[in-house]
């Protein structure tokens, strides 16, 4: 998320726009499909980019080529989230597991390890575009990131698998009814950044997020167990909208 | 909300400050009688706009519009909230569920959702004045964001409907008793900004805030389950005040 | 609370300092005896500011007229608090409500709001200089902001009224106690600013503030119901001794 | 606490940078044994000034003294604590307080007040040294402050004096076994500042610090109720060490 | 952690900005295999420095060496963490007190506290490059804070030291089962910093951060006693890199 120095912007020579403008649609284009703009709603920031990459390095790229571009004059650094698109596992991993145990193998023994790795790997094949997402071309998004509860009483990591597990399908079930209406991209941030999940929402009606949101506050795995950062809102920016974005009277 | 950069704008030539005033005033002409400039009381911030707008797009071009203006130059930005109004439904929602239900009606079935819908749509249309409100005119606001407290042990999302709708009808009990000296415009914000809700007040005497939260801090609702964010209390500012406010020595 | 920019004061001319200087003498002459100057201990704040007055509006015109002066350009606001002066009324409300009850008067019905009606305006005018106060003349200040909890299980607003009129006598009994040596100012700021109270203590020695404040915390209600925001330490300064306090080498 | 503008102070003339020293140096040598300078590790500063006074007014003198220097040019105020030299007397005080009591003394009567007052006032000429203490000569200084926990269950205030003097004693003991290696100077900011107390350790072996601290964590007073702030690590500066610390490439 | 002045950067000339790279590159030379450079991922700084050092002198020196240098120009200080390189001894320490106190020794007497001083010196000497580590080649890096809980029901510190010691045996076995992968350096910074610990964790692959830490959070000890503070991950940027890290357009 950056903050957009309007003040600097406006002072500056029509050149020094012209040269600033064109060098964030350059990357913009040669970002491609995998990275977004979005104008935000409020004080939290002006501009929200948000790129899906296959590493680190290709990430920590994307976030010097901007800093190194004439554009990055204008802009001043207001936050951030780094985090591994996830898919939802519980169940297929709750299958393996009772699969493994089943058949005698050991936890974390040379065959359990084998077995595990064979499932992920199967569902990182099936579900390679999900781990890759492309940009979903909805006009809004809303990012928020969230811990699970691990308090004093209520604490998400000694409550045993199966009970997860049941209120995660619980949960799951809420989401699906939005399906068509909301893109949902769970990212996982444990070791990555100040929280443990990373939720994007994308929807042509930003009302959606509110109503989906509000209802699954209701679910026993949210209520009880969700904890919530910031939210943050955007409007979907195209490269050739940014002139009239950043026009200036 | 914002700050003044009052030690810029004493630096300013009379000119600059000429050309910057006119383009608020200009902007709060034209934006009309759902936009709202005040005066702020403290730290905060200085100056505190109220938007109400239809839609998000609405919104961000509001708050780009004030970005793009020479005023801007002389502005920090300090706070917002972003959330929707909202009504209190817990009352009729209650009875059309229930009527559903002895209906026989599966909840999130096609025919649950067509009715749900069609109550929605009804009340819309009856309160499209309480849900896209002009600025009342009363001379002071209190805005504050609110949270339903989701403790380990008192947690709202964990509560009955019944109860809750109980609760709430309670705490309306209250809020109506001041309806002639308050009026109260309550917005959602649950997947928009960090706290569950916004609640603006509008009064003539700002007395009334104190005395109405205070009373109302002990209806259970409250006393449980209410978590309150910062408090803004401002002194509303008509555009041909502007010149009077900003005058320096 | 401001922050004095000490550098751009020793940087400035001796014209624009005596001009900025004058002007902060000429508001606190003009301000009188219900405005006082203190010069704050530790990195919290140079100056502090404290304004008594009648309405937010003329509170708002001391704000302004502040940041409208040329002392404005060698400061920084760095926290401030919007509260009104309240008497502790537990006692008397208590018996107010007790006679009402007695004689079979309706909470809430327009005999008993006239009933409370008058015994307030009777005290109003009865105790018109301590919700108007002249600013004590002692040499110390000390200011913080406080909450009574609101916990799940030790909640303030849960307590019946008797239980929290018993607590708060006992308290009292402890203020008394120091009545000589300290000039107690509670004032309320539900509704109006970030914590429910703002506590104002004036004495001649300061360490008398820490003796009160730690006797009291055993008190029932302040051990088990009272939440303390930052605590700020000032010395008076009176117009006169601005040149010295400003005096740069 | 300061933030030292390295950058402004190698852009400065090296007459500027030599007035500015002189002036640290010369405050440095006028405060005498009762300031000390020092080099900070870590983002939280890079100078600590500790200065004991005997009153509040010196200590705002030797602060305004600093801010009035032409060094406060490069400087930044980061952080600072206000507290009052303290002796633990839970145990003398605890006596006093049962002699009283078996000689039939009311508490807060006239004679009681004047008995714990004589107490004191003996207190305080036996250990005058010990209340206005010179800057111990160790080259390692650590400063936290902290609080006694006042939580819903465990809440330090509400627990009888005898069970806080035997834990205090308990507590004692473990930091006399480290008398030789470290030296302790604990002061109260009850109504001074935002934590209720402050702790100053000096000792010749920095590894020192944790090894106390860490014991102590066991302790059931410190394991039960305290709290902790902010951790500060500095390394004694001498006036003649000024130059070599701040010297530019 | 340090923030970059991409702005100031882009517009310094040439030979400033070459000046300023060899000036970090000479620094890094010098500092030789105990310290390294990483380009931080995300809004909480640009550049990581870890200094390994036998004293805080020592890192007091690194710290001011890079302060004073040209390079320092373009920098900002965004955090920081100071701590000592602990060894994992509950094991070995419960068997040390367990021989002691079956021997008779008196917890802290002259004689246990030899026999304790005797066992740490070993370890030292068999782990003097454990406890002065170079630093790792691997390509990524995360570094955390964390906390042992102090909470009113579960508190680490109230937990007697053999069911500590049982959990903490479990914990490493996680540990253990990832030693291939991730290459650990866990201190201890009770005194020194606001956390209890920081962990430096390095790896080939930076997804094993999130399985590894993924995996642990659901051990007893994690599960009910850890609380963690910000994540910072970065790449490593070796001295010869740097020139492409801060190239501008």
């Amino acid at each position: 998320m950056l903050r957009f120095r309007w003040s600097a912007w406006r002072a500056a020579s029509p050149d020094s726009r012209a040269r600033a403008l064109s060098s964030l649609q350059h990357l913009l284009t040669s970002w491609g499909s995998h990275s977004g703009l979005f104008s935000l709603l409020g004080h939290k920031g002006d501009l929200l980019l948000i790129h899906f990459r296959r590493s680190f390095d290709e990430l920590n790229e994307a976030e010097l080529a901007l800093a190194r571009s004439p554009f990055f004059d204008f802009c001043e650094v207001a936050h951030s989230y780094l985090s591994v698109v996830e898919l939802g596992l519980y169940e297929s991993t709750g299958k393996t597991y009772s699969d493994l145990t089943n058949r005698g193998v050991v936890p974390h023994s040379e065959e359990w390890n084998a077995g595990i790795q064979e499932v992920l790997d199967r569902q990182s094949r099936a579900m390679a575009s999900r781990l890759f997402p492309e940009m979903p071309a909805n006009p809004y998004v809303c990012f928020y990131p969230m811990d699970r509860r691990r308090g004093e009483d209520k604490n998400w990591y000694s409550v045993p698998m199966a009970e997860r597990a049941r209120m995660m399908a619980e949960h799951g079930a809420v989401g699906r009814r939005y399906a068509g209406q909301v893109r949902q991209i769970i990212s996982g941030s444990i070791g990555f950044d100040d929280w443990e999940w990373g939720v994007d929402l994308f929807a042509d009606d930003p009302l959606i997020f509110k109503k989906l949101i509000y209802e699954m506050r209701f679910d026993e795995v949210s209520a009880v167990y969700a904890l919530f950062g910031s939210f943050f809102v955007g409007l979907r920016t195209l490269p050739d909208q940014l002139p009239a974005l950043l026009k200036v009277d």
